[in-house]
């Protein structure tokens, strides 16, 4: 039976579902310097979300001198915060749960799409401050317009099939997806990112923050947006990115804002976070949300249970499903 | 030709089909004064959004002595601002454009249901005040849980369809549907409005304002509704009107937000419009736009169009598709 550290809350039917198979499990936060001075090292596994970062001085001081660190759990999809070369070199498994959120994910997108389409947010501003904006909402509806997804993997499916119930039109860069599965799914793929850009009047990012995407929405692609739906309707440009920080270069984004050249931009993820203080916040056609994309009851109770038979896999002896060395 | 009135703006393509076919177009808004005074009686029709209010006054001066108003438009759904008993009497048609706004009233239905499951507003309200609220907005998603509309006619099986898309299960009631129609659409028909709070978290409003439909969401109702999804996730309770004011009780609304029974409600239209000064606006619950579900470029463009096509059909002496007397 194993000792289990969770560092960034766990949903409590999991913690439960562990405790049940006869595991321990210390739900209790760690400073950045307590990491470093081994408080893993006493734990067979541990669980984080993204507070905590497992850098290689931390994995290093797991696995020293009685360290029996063997397992890290993400309960979410983005490793970012853990140093996997490290991990691999100490032997120590990383586990995500990549599906668990993929229908949140989805909604908010979908949410953000038709606030953005509507100005639900400046509606409800307007409305708050005793201002009746009627007439200078007249939004544009998702039926008959263009949407480009940046990356076309699981989520990005789920939310291209959604906006097909809308009536748009779907369109991807994915160089790593092929034509004949974007083709079953009735979507057009591109194989360049600006052919997608100067087709779509919306814009959705579902993929990972690397080298090669960073920086990949920036104002020279911004202003190949056509502003012109595919049904002829001047609906101006509209970017969503429900995916991570730093693929959006925010800097384009509000000068693009500002100079009408993007209608709005709906961003729950920010190259900062938390994003206090960052100058967008303060632009009419401005959307945001916290990093919520996971944040539902049904994400959080999916990724703990995912979570769960990854442990449950490994402290048996199996290589979990969702592996990622 | 026609003389014709446009009392509250058209779309300029639908005034120029107009124009083209031969008619005089005059764009000019009326005072109530001006209008009982006889303003229109040197037109042969009349077309009308929202704003100007066609009384029995108003259309016994647009008839009497050598008036020749013959024709009423109502760019829109409701008729709420036209005497229809007074129309009748003196031969004047009624015509709407029914199916033109259909499309944006549907978006923007399930715009605020997204924005309500994941606290849209909320999020960005938060954010531009420099909170970072991520904990504190933790949601549900709309896959799993029952929809229930009130009302099913041509809104309401859009909502429905959209809704299943996302993986709702569909409920309705409605009293002029048949059971038949409703199975199609895989629609469960109650056969009382208590039937369907008691079943379903999430509620939104699709029928006219009427003696049987005035504040038929009241506190009473409120209540019944479960808090708990289909799927047991304990999602809260959301109601969503893009219909008509007065059929939300805003009093009950605002007390069943401050107990709790509700999660969030988002109202479009109100009781009294413009809703300045409405206590509702300052509760964090409450999701507001000002009576924006036409207010889209596509709406406003089919609404003028389907106005023409009736305006054409009246002048050359046969009875418009959509004339209501």
């Amino acid at each position: 039976m194993g000792r289990i550290a969770v560092t960034d809350g766990m949903a409590p039917e999991a913690v439960a579902k562990l405790v049940e198979s006869g595991h321990q499990v210390v739900e209790q936060h760690y400073s950045p310097l307590e990491l470093i001075d081994g408080a893993l090292s006493e734990f067979d596994a541990v669980v984080v979300r993204s507070a905590t970062k497992i850098t290689s001085d931390v994995i290093d001081a797991s696995c020293a001198q009685s360290g029996n660190l063997s397992f890290i759990g993400r309960a979410g999809v983005g490793i970012d915060n853990i140093d996997m070369a490290a991990a691999s070199s100490n032997g120590v498994i990383v586990c995500n749960t990549p599906g668990a959120s993929t229908r949140s994910v989805v909604e908010l997108t979908m949410g953000h799409l038709l606030a953005c389409a509507r100005f639900i947010p400046k509606a409800d501003r307007t409305l708050r401050r005793s201002e009746w904006a009627k007439k200078s909402l007249k939004g544009s509806e998702l039926g008959g317009k263009r949407l480009g997804l940046v990356g076309f993997g699981r989520i990005a499916q789920g939310v291209g099939s959604m906006a097909q119930s809308f009536g748009m039109e779907i369109h991807a860069f994915d160089p790593y997806i092929s034509k004949e599965i974007a083709a079953d799914l009735d979507c057009i793929l591109h194989d360049n990112v600006d052919g997608l850009f100067k087709k779509c009047t919306h814009i959705s990012i579902h993929c990972n923050l690397s080298e090669e995407t960073k920086h990949l929405v920036n104002i020279s692609r911004i202003s190949m947006m056509p502003g012109i739906g595919a049904d002829g309707i001047p609906c101006g440009n509209h970017i969503v990115n429900c995916a991570r920080g730093g693929i959006v270069h925010e800097e384009s984004v509000l000068e693009a804002l500002e100079s009408g050249i993007l209608t709005s931009a709906a961003l729950d993820v920010f190259e900062v976070e938390p994003a206090i203080g960052n100058p967008l916040l303060e632009h009419e056609g401005f959307h945001g949300s916290p990093h919520i994309g996971a944040a539902t009851l049904e994400a959080q109770s999916r990724v703990g249970l995912e979570m769960v038979n990854n442990l449950l896999m490994h402290f048996e002896g199996d290589k979990p499903a969702s592996a990622l060395n």
